[in-house]
Order: C-alpha cells, then structure tokens, then sequence
C-alpha cells in the first residue's frame, strides 16, 4: 500500500513498526502556540563581540530587538492571509529536521489561508538553481517524527559571492516568496542573515527566519537554549556508549576507545559523560585551555588504566571528541608545518624533509605511531592540506598509550595486557529517530518560524525556551541572529559569524562532570542509558546538559 | 542508596531510568511453569550425525529421551526437596544472560524449600577452582532484565583433560551439588554433556543441564528453536544500520558497508537485512555453497553500484557478515599456505618468498589490497597463524571495490564519485538490554532448568518452544544434548561437537531474503527499525528469522 498521494513514493512496508507508531503520534504545541498571540518586540539588541563591524556588515539588520509571542490578539497578522514560503535544509543531518519542515507546514495550514510552501532541494543550491518541490500534506506526512532528512535532503553549499545572492533574489521572486526558513547550524545561520540584509537591503518582501539545527550543540545561546538533534544523538551514542560499558565490565579485558562525532567543540561527549560515567573523558576545549601536549594526554589516560590496573580492573572506557588534535596547539603547529613542507618539497624516503620542520614538530612528529606519520604525508585535501578528519584519533591513541605502557612495564609500573578496541560513533547518531524531546522540539520551533514569518519578522532565529517545563509552558520567539554574531578576519576581510558556543569550562554542566571524574576513573560507576524511549515514564527526558544549563540560569 | 543487601556494590545511582524501569518489570511464565507439571519422556534418540560413534563416546547418555513439561502432578519432584545448583556463564557476553540466572533462581525459591544456589565465577574456570559466590535475593535482583554478564562473568575455559574433569568433580562432591546449569554454545553445550557423562559415568548425583546462548544464533534446532540474544543484538545493530540507510539517502554520497559480529554462521547478518533490506548482503553460506571468490564478491558488490548509480542513486548500504573470508576456499587456501611459508622462512623485501605460493595462491595475494597484504604477513597470533578475525574486511572490501570501479571509469562504464565508509557492529549489540523476548525466553530457560534438575535430568539441554505465541502458550522441555550431536575428527581422533546451525540456504527467511535482494539492490526499500522499545505495541515483536523458521514448521 502507499500512503495516500503517495508524492515521495515511499511503501507503507517500507516502514518499521516503529516508525510507524512515531507516524502516528501527535505533536504538542506550546500553549502560547495553540491559541491566539501577539508578537512582542524586546529592547533594541547589539552583537555577541565586534557590534561597530557587525552594525557595518548588516546596516539594515543591526540592532533589531528580539521578539516574544505572548498570548493576546494578534493585530499584526491577519489569518486569511495567503502566504508564500520556501525551506531550505542545509549542512549535516540531525534528528528532528523533518519536524521542523511539519511545524511549519501545519503552522501554514491552520493559521493562515491557502499558503503555499516550497521545499528547496539538496540544500541552499535548491535555492539557486530554484529546484524546489510544493510540499502537501500528502507529501509532508510520511516523513513526520522521522529522521534523515531525506524529505528534501541538504546539501553543504553556501551563498556566497555576488552572483550567488543574485540567484537566491531571482529565485525569491520568480516564486513571489514571502518568506524563507533556514534549517542549519551556525554557518547557514549566518547565511541567513546575509540572505536576510540582502534582501531587506533590496526592499524585497521576502522575510528569512533561521532555525537551531546541529547534533554538535555548539549553536545556542541564552534565548536558544539547544540546537536540536543534540538530545537524540547523545542519546543514541550514550546507548552504544552503555553497552560497551557493560561489555568491558563483563569481559574485563578490554579498553575501550570510544570516538565520538563533533569537531569544533566537545559538547557531545561531556554530554554521553554525563550520561555513562566512562573511567576516561577527554574534553577538546580542556585539553585547549591547559595547553595539553598529546604526551600529556596520553600519560594522563596511561594513569588511569595503572591505577586501575592496581585495583585490578584491567578494563574500561575512554571517550574521546572527534575534534581532540584540532584542541592540542603542538599538533596544529606540526601541520601547519607539514602543509608548507609539502606544498613545496617530495617527501624522501630517506627523511631529509624533516630537517625543515621545528624542534617541537620533529619531536612530536617522531612520537606519533607510524600509521599516522603516514596519514599525515599522504592524505591530503584538494587544497593540499593534511586532512585532519580523516586521521582515526582513538587508534592513534591506542597506540600512543600501548607504547606508554610497554615503557611502563619495562620499568616494573605495570604488569597487566593492555587491549585496546576502538569505535567510531557517528553516522548512527545524526538520523536516528528524533527523541520525544527533539520531536516536539522541532515542531514549536518550526511552528514559530511560520508565525514570525506571518509577522514580518526577518533575520531572527527561530526560540523556543524554558524547556525544562512541559510543552505547554515552553516559551516561543525570535532572537536577532544579528545578536548572535561576532567577526573573523580571513583574508583581511571582516566576516561574520555566530559565536560558537565552546564547552564552558566554568558552566553547571562541566563542573559536575569535572567534581565526579576522578571516581569515575578509578570505581566503576557505569551507566548504561538503553534506547531511547518513545513511551513510558523515561521517554519525555531531557539530557543533562540542557538540564543543568537551564537549571543554573533559573 | 545501596539496593538492600548491596552485595555487589552496584549503586542505585548508577541505573538509568531505563535499566531502573527494566529491573521493576515483572516476568511472565508459559502456564505450565506456573502450576504443578509433570514430566514426560519422549521416545529414545539418536545424534545429529555418526550416531555410533557418539553412542560410544556417550555410553550412560546416548539413546536418552528428550523429556516434556505437561500440566498435571508432579509425582517424582517433591517441593520440600532442598537443592544445591551451581551456574556458569560460558563464553562471549549475550543479552538475557542474568535473567537465565534469575529464572533459575526463582524456580529453587518457589518449587524447593531451601535451596542453594552457586553462581561459578568466571566461566568454567569457576568451577575448575571452585570459585564462586552464594546467589541471594539482594544479589540478583540487580541483575534482572539487564544487559551483560557482570553478575558472576564468564570465561572461555574449557574443562577439557582428565585433571580438569578430576578439578569439576571435586568442586561437585565438595558443594555437594545436585545439579549444574552450563550457560553457552555450541562448544560450551558440548562440554556441559561431557560432564554430565563423567558425573554420570562415577554415579556421581550431580546433573548437568544446559541452557543455549549466542548472539550468533548457530546453536539451535527443532526443539531449540533459537539461542538467547540473537534478538537483541539483531535489533540493536538493526537499529544502528537503519540509522545509517536514513543518512545514506539523505547525504546521497556514501556507500556504508557494515561488517556484522558472528564469525561461523551469517544470521545476524540475514536478520538485519529481513529487518532493513540493505543493496547488498553477502551471506558466508551462499558464498561458500557457490564458491565464489573474493573478485566474484567484489564484482557483485560493483555491479550493483554500477546499476544504482546509472539511476541516479550513488549511494547505499552493504552487509557483510564477519566471518565472510572464512566462506571463501581461495582465501582459506592462501592462508594455509602462508601459514606454511612463514613458519619456516623470512618474508624477504624482495618478494623472493612469494615464490613459494601456488599461482593460484600467489595471484590472490597480489588482488589484495596492500594494507590486507600486511595484516597477512604481521598479525599473527600466539602459534604463529594468520588472524582472519583482525582483518577489517569491510575496508578490504572497500578497497578492492575502489579499484574495481576506478578500473570501470577508465572503460567508461562509470562515472560517479565512489565514497565507502566502513562500520563494524559488534560490542554494541552482544551487551545491550535484552529485548521483552530475550527477557521472557531466558527466564523460561533458566526456571525450566531448575525443574529438569529438580526431577533429576541430565545431559539435556532447556528447551522452550512456541515462541510465535503469547509467552503462557510457550512449551517447556528438555532436549537431549547427545541428540544434536555430531563427530569431528581431529589428531586422528573423534570430537564429539554439537551440529553447528549455520544459514540453511533451502530455509523460509533465506528464500524470502532471496526473492526480495534484486529489489532491495536497485530500489531504496530502506527500514529503519529504531530503538528497541519496552513498551508499547512494537515491544513484543520477535526476529524474522525466528518468526519464519517457526512459521514452516507449522
């Protein structure tokens, strides 16, 4: 059977029970959402650093206030209105893109007349190329609570140079839009607000409202208290993270190196810490602050296992953020060196390149295990850089502590066998099914951008607050993307940018989980989440980080 | 808080609500276990294969009846009967072990009156050294419904020579015990049998019953009708892969290939291509029954991407079970051979020691990706053989894809970009929670061990059935474990072993698996399973394959 309309040609069989249920679960609406509400403007806002450069690049923009929905007659927006919008999913999957896209489309539906909404397709060159698709209730049903984002997919370009922002005008008015939602993290956020000064610039209608997305949780800010897909990923992670806990204490043979996706900041693993209680957690944003070396870093886990060792645990669990070398300024130095080395020179077998790098960076290149001297050399990208993603941070440090450890026993400190597995948790995180909290979650955030639309409202992020409270009592809004930026210099240039939200070494969150990692080094205090639940008494929780986050600014 | 009793030190803290929800679940009993019940004998039975030869090495045990569990008046167990049992957990980790335990336990509290139970700590070295843990009330219960083998571990001993068979029954005598429960696989089956005979064989009272556990799901038969922790471990890398399916179509730019846990058979890997229809799933049994070799596989691997990407798809997700290069005799025969060669000589830079290999032999190892050609010649293990199970066949597959594709672009016959990311699914899955069945089916085992005992059984193994009806529908028995025998012959001598289960290429599931895979290959007919839930109308479903198996035995 196919569901009715059948648009994205999906089998009902091709549906798991499972999602099937999900399917069929209805979205709550915060109560400020489900009845009538007037927009309330807040004081004029500034920048998260640099407003004289910010108030330049976004004359049109800077300053705007944030904006409340409160309950009240709206005035502003008529419901008869009949609206043009379009939606744009952009960079990495992350659960709970679908609801979104539902939030807004049902927003349309219920609260305006006849609105027509456009998908754009594969990301912001949807935008450009205008392929887009009209999207029906038939077409938006099959994908609601479900993750990927398949429905229209994404896509990583950007709208960049004169010609590009031309193309977004061309598209914007060959389909009349009034109004663009942009589902993204923090670099298609600040696109958004470029796209939103241009066309404001302009003297365009068209409005363009952002919205929180990225499993990383480095998009928030005190209006935007997460970025969805942060609670379900952690939470798949932080089951897989469990079972292996589990395993290591059953089998008591192995260490377990556990990477875990996130570049830039380390938000992930503190959190699947937070939830698991692993003997080992690196945060990138530490090991930055406290100028770690990878020797240190290394001594440091080869610590743990020796006192283990002595209470006879010769298991365990270390997490590791996907992003660690990216933290250690040693190894940043050493690549930089190697890309320059590189570009010019032929690698001899007879190592006489290395003469040109630095004391420090020969040093350290020497330490490394061979594998990853030879990621180092060849693996390169298009522009010729070494690519740091690609190297497989948990085997090199494996490797690292194995050669530590060899060391240690030659000197009778430790006697045990070392075993150290890797894993890699990623991929399976980012399009899970969303969790209850990021279901509902998308759906007022995707909701609320339909109403700041209606309103006129462009260049802010879609809010949605207090969310530690039931649905009902969430609060609903829209923050000044404006208010979120800062600026870079690339190339002498001044360019925008939201404040990455980094791991706070001296927030709630890492604080607890810094008072409580010395006992779990050494006891084994295992936790172990399962899977995610959609029904029953554990399904509507919220992760820690956004608990003890909220609950410290309450 | 301490749970009361707090032997093991476990922490209530240390729950998430998840496992606090599981451990307050109450377990459900098939009818006959939960009224008075008789046992009744079968007809006499034979072996699975060589039936003279297990008769001799079997001679108190051959021939024995499998026994049934009927309603009605238990004449030969009296219920004021005080026994001492010991259990032992054998070999690698399978969810629903602790409920096995559990069940047993409970049956001794509520059918005996005052009963000893003996937990033999860490697999059969337990029992070899007489270590173990008294198994109370407090201790358990913090076991009930969780993953892993933590309560007492497990080890992968086996009592094998007369000195060790002399440790088992001295550790027998000296606890005085009336019965034993062997919790493993096939090997470990085999040994509970072996001891059931010796303990037999010097009219020793001890009984031994045992109780069938692997991930792997190879250890079953008619009246077995699956091992314990097949299910979840299916479901939760079903899960995982689901997840991947929904990124692949929503990236639109990777082909994931999986490598799943189970080295002899591949039902886990056909299980979770019934649950997610993948492009590709190689299953080991196909490969060795139609003897193709690794360029066959990888040709078929190629050619369905090829045909994907000519439909615009340049994506998708392949399965590959663990053990595959132990299906392919090409592969067995080079590794026979270098084992030879490497015993005896120096792998020299030159390559002269190639000359050693047959053509056949030598033109296979040239195929082979350079970093599989290392694993080859490095990893070797304690007697010097070649580790089959180190190498990363999901990256050997990728490889030798990448090349067979690159070859195909010169000839024109392919012109996309071909990006593989590879996946192992292994630990994960064997500690996760156990699904409702695997909760369910190993309290019947482990409760119905304890009556098979009570009524003085041995050299049988648990046996529930019907499990394609609600659990007070289940049937309850015993199987003689000589009757799922066969011999091997190894140093010229005969090995009794039980029948490995491997995929049975004439069966239900993979005819169903065969008829759709041309389907799945083209189409994206992707499910994504989700999380295992608890609750809810999904909570109770059970594995395809069982489901099928079951359904042609109708």
């Amino acid at each position: 059977m196919y569901f009715s309309g059948a648009t994205p040609g999906r089998l009902a069989s091709e549906y798991s029970e499972v999602q099937s249920s999900r399917l069929k679960v209805s979205l709550p609406l915060p109560s400020v959402l489900k009845t009538a509400f007037k927009l309330v403007d807040g004081p004029p806002s500034s920048a998260a650093g640099n407003p004289d450069e910010i108030a330049k690049l976004f004359p049109n923009l800077f300053g705007q206030p944030s904006a409340a929905l409160l309950l009240g007659d709206s005035s502003a927006a008529a419901s008869n209105q009949s609206l043009k919008i379009g939606v744009v999913l952009s960079g990495g999957q992350a659960p709970g893109g679908h609801n979104v896209i539902c939030g807004l489309f049902d927003y349309l539906q219920e609260r305006t007349n006849g609105s027509t909404l456009y998908g754009f397709k594969g990301g912001p060159a949807g935008i450009m190329y205008c392929k887009y698709v009209q999207l029906t209730t038939d077409f938006v049903y099959p994908y609601r609570n479900q993750g990927g984002f398949d429905m229209i997919c994404s896509g990583r370009d950007k709208i960049e140079t004169p010609e590009q922002f031309k193309q977004a005008e061309e598209t914007a008015k060959k389909l009349d839009l009034d109004g663009l939602v942009v589902i993204g993290g923090d670099d298609s956020n600040t696109n958004a607000c470029l796209l939103a000064e241009d066309f404001r610039g302009k003297k365009m209608k068209t409005c363009v409202i952002g919205c929180p997305k990225t499993i990383d949780g480095d998009l928030k800010c005190k209006e935007v208290p997460t970025s969805f897909g942060f609670d379900t990923a952690c939470k798949i992670y932080a089951e897989m993270i469990g079972n292996v806990m589990t395993d290591a204490r059953s089998t008591g043979k192995y260490y377990h190196f556990v990477r875990l996706m996130g570049r830039a900041a380390s938000h992930i693993t503190l959190e699947c810490a937070l939830q698991t209680h692993p003997n080992v957690t690196i945060i990138g944003e530490e090991v930055a602050a406290q100028k770690q070396t990878l020797k240190s870093v290394t001594d440091y886990i080869a610590n743990v296992i020796c006192k283990r060792a002595e209470l006879g645990y010769n298991y365990g669990v270390i997490l590791i953020p996907e992003g660690l070398i990216d933290f250690i300024p040693e190894v940043q130095q050493l690549i930089s060196e190697l890309n320059e080395i590189l570009a010019h020179d032929v690698v001899d077998e007879g190592g006489m390149w290395k003469k040109k790098l630095r004391n420090q960076s020969l040093q350290l290149f020497e330490f490394l295990p061979e594998a990853i001297q030879e990621q180092l050399l060849l693996e390169r990208d298009p522009h010729g850089n070494v690519q740091v993603a690609k190297i497989e941070t948990e085997k090199m440090l494996i490797q690292m502590v194995e050669t530590e450890l060899e060391s240690r026993r030659k000197q009778g400190l430790y006697n045990k066998e070392f075993k150290g597995q890797s894993h890699f948790f990623g991929y399976e995180g980012r399009c899970g099914l969303p969790s209850n909290f990021d279901s509902n979650y998308c759906y007022a955030l995707g909701y609320a951008a339909g109403a700041l639309l209606q309103n006129g409202k462009t260049g802010l992020i879609s809010s949605v607050g207090n969310l530690d409270a039931p649905v009902e009592k969430w609060t609903v809004g829209g923050t000044a993307l404006t208010s979120m930026m800062e600026v870079e210099r690339r190339h002498g240039k001044f360019k925008p940018v939201i404040k990455k939200a980094m791991v706070d070494l001296e927030a709630a969150h890492f604080k607890k989980f810094a008072s409580m990692r010395d006992d779990w080094a050494l006891k084994n205090r295992y936790v172990s989440p399962g899977p995610v639940q959609f029904v029953g008494p554990t399904s509507n929780d919220i992760n820690h980080t956004l608990m003890l986050e909220l609950g410290a600014q309450a």
